[in-house]
């Protein structure tokens, strides 16, 4: 009896990543850089999404995606009432975000002309690391309150991501967080990260990323 | 033909609420009082652990089993500098623990003259809600910086607990944070959960939660 090998030349994609990539094409087309915000709870994301608005809409049209455990519009009502187009999804208590959701939200948005698309991920450090949307930059926010360990404790938030946000600076007097200590290990994860510690409260360091932000924009035009 | 009815007279359970069933038992034969912490990275259980141990360790024995995604032993260092039993389980990027994880923990921590078992589990506050361990209680960490709206957008790990720690109160005069939205939110999830604000860093409010946990392990007796 012949027995015959079967060469597995090329890594069988999951259907996520097929339609991920499915995503970020149809992103490409329309010149819409996305960016995927993940983060843990209470860390920031919507503030940091409320200022970059702020900041960046005068040149840029922005829309987002807002990704909820819970049918509570708290977040997506904030932004919606800056005149930003906003879809809410709902997980039904997942706890991330997947590529198929989010070409749901890409159906329902008013795309025309909008240069950033930020996708707001569930508050979780874990489940949202394993999952790709079809983002051109995944970032991640830490914040000074959760403490300087984080990186030790869920590398796998930290490792292929291009941009760590380290926010609530102006919480940092009354806080024990080292800042060396934390760098070292996203260092270890990601070297070379772009690092931005800022405050989205007082505004202290939010130039740097929002000039980052916006070269990304650029480039895609 | 005859037509067959079966009647299902009970729910039958999930393998993970059987082992959680028997681990309870098992804990319950060695009158163990159990407790699951349960909170987002960075809220404070392993500080909040920290100070139970020092505050309650010289009337009862306690012994600790730790949670992490990552095989970094931080916390269970900590820990086990206190000269406490300790167990780590390494979930292996899982954003829970199960019954089965802690059955293997149980069988491998000494356990004689134990009063109080702690399971500190993943940070997460999404995953966790959903797996019993065999605890008797279950305990939630909210903390300030999190923000006053986490009940709204996370409710289902705030169901079904039977008592809420709000750590880092000592940061409330620097965070925006309406201790009335907060309760208002808890109290249609789980009206009556015992409420604990405190500050693991000052110490205050601590003896309440310290003393309601006392007069639990009492009742165990």
């Amino acid at each position: 009896m012949s027995k015959k090998t079967i060469q597995i030349v090329k890594k069988i994609m999951s259907a996520n990543d097929q339609i991920a990539e499915e995503n970020q094409e149809f992103l490409n087309s329309k010149n819409i850089l996305t960016i995927n915000v993940m983060a843990s709870p209470g860390s920031g994301k919507t503030s940091l999404i409320l200022r970059t608005i702020e900041n960046i809409s005068s040149q840029s049209k922005i829309a987002v995606i807002e990704g909820d455990t819970a049918p509570v519009t708290i977040d997506s009502d904030k932004i919606s009432n800056l005149n930003i187009p906003v879809i809410q999804i709902n997980t039904g208590g997942e706890c991330h975000l997947d590529a198929l959701m989010v070409r749901t939200g890409l159906e329902q948005l008013d795309l025309s002309n909008i240069n950033l698309l930020i996708i707001e991920n569930v508050g979780n450090l874990i489940c949202p690391a394993a999952f790709r949307l079809g983002e051109h930059f995944s970032i991640v926010i830490a914040s000074i309150p959760e403490g300087d360990d984080k990186p030790y404790k869920y590398p796998n938030i930290y490792r292929g991501i291009q941009s760590l946000i380290l926010n609530k600076t102006d919480l940092l007097p009354y806080v024990d967080f080292n800042i060396d200590y934390f760098k070292q290990g996203i260092e270890a994860l990601n070297p070379g990260v772009a690092f931005f510690p800022l405050s989205c409260k007082t505004g202290e360091g939010f130039d740097k990323w929002a000039d980052w932000l916006k070269t990304r924009i650029q480039e895609m035009k």
